[in-house]
């Protein structure tokens, strides 16, 4: 079988440790059971070679056999079809596990991200862009609420869609601002409650911590 | 053959119209030459239905006989597995336009709609997370700059990644902030050139202008 490999950086600050998007790929690689391995790119000098792989310098990328692969979304949608533990093979179901994948990323994600980098900086403008920016957010978390409340996970017994949705609430989480949303604080708590989980974070924080020299 | 149905807004205001998410699918639909119909969806007094369909009451959502299924992106990938017009069979290809679909909507969507937040509402805030969220954004253009020197499409002679990330794209020259990243605008140019796009796009345009009343 073709060998697995993850690319990720050598090295980051302690703030992103723990919620670096190789994360999502070793969490899929595990509750799948697949085997694979970690290789490094530098941080500070970005190479030729990394973006070649990840045309915008991030990270992770994937590499199985001649196959090469970025975006943490398309690498959790490309193991799907490699795993029923990620992914029903029913066409029906894997258009349910794509749509949510799809959602996490571009409907919860988009204000998600943004949203940090004011609450990093600790700031709140009198501005009308963060005000909206601010009720994207919550709105978003209003619908998921709703959903969860119905449901135990995304898509049937657990899905990449799953990886992907409370990896993005979990950011939020970190803020304490999943306190009006029980139930994505619940799934949150659900989904890092897993054994696939504990040991992917465990690995990103060693893996980061190595490199501390 | 099971119908195809886009389910978009009844009405919108001027502002969104032309960019309503409705025009990716609308788009996918007239490159591949497939049979679709439009239904409304109320903008004013969301329907149970509506949130049945897309639980955070947002456009478009398709139904093609028994299925449905939201996210732009989500159902621009479902025609893709329906017509090689929209992504090649080979699954290495497919792998391909499914990461450059994620690229759109995940890499480079998610600062644009924020950003834009802050740019319809006239402001450039002194603050560190717009200077960082105004960064996030132009870097992304940067390294697209440098994919699109080298291709005309993303993946083959044209996919549903290319309408993902065009449309993206074209939000950001709404503002011409692709001045400096020419390869972009000539991107952009290049697909909005298309029959399939001007046909979406007019009918588009027709469908909320009926609604004015």
């Amino acid at each position: 079988m073709d060998e697995i490999v993850i690319h990720t950086l050598d090295w980051v600050p302690e703030l992103p440790r723990g919620y670096v998007r190789d994360l999502r790929v070793r969490w899929a690689l595990e509750e799948a059971g697949l085997p694979y391995r970690v290789e490094s790119t530098p941080l500070r000098q970005k190479t030729e070679e990394h973006f070649a792989h990840q045309p915008f310098g991030q990270v992770p990328w994937l590499t199985h056999g001649d196959m090469t692969i970025f975006e943490s979304g398309a690498i959790l949608h490309y193991l799907g079809t490699r795993s029923e533990a990620l992914m029903p093979a029913d066409p029906s179901q894997r258009a349910q596990v794509t749509q949510w994948l799809f959602a996490a990323l571009n409907s919860v994600e988009m204000p998600v991200v943004p949203w940090t980098l004011f609450r990093f900086a600790n700031e709140e403008p009198d501005s009308q862009g963060w005000r909206q920016l601010n009720g994207f957010l919550h709105g978003r978390l209003k619908h998921m609420d709703t959903v969860l409340a119905k449901t135990e996970w995304l898509v049937g017994d657990f899905s990449v869609a799953d990886i992907a949705m409370s990896d993005v609430l979990r950011l939020v989480d970190r803020f304490e601002e999943l306190a009006a949303y029980p139930k994505c604080r619940a799934y949150v708590a659900r989904a890092t409650a897993r054994p696939a989980f504990r040991k992917a974070h465990a690995d990103q924080l060693a893996h980061f911590a190595a490199a501390d020299g």
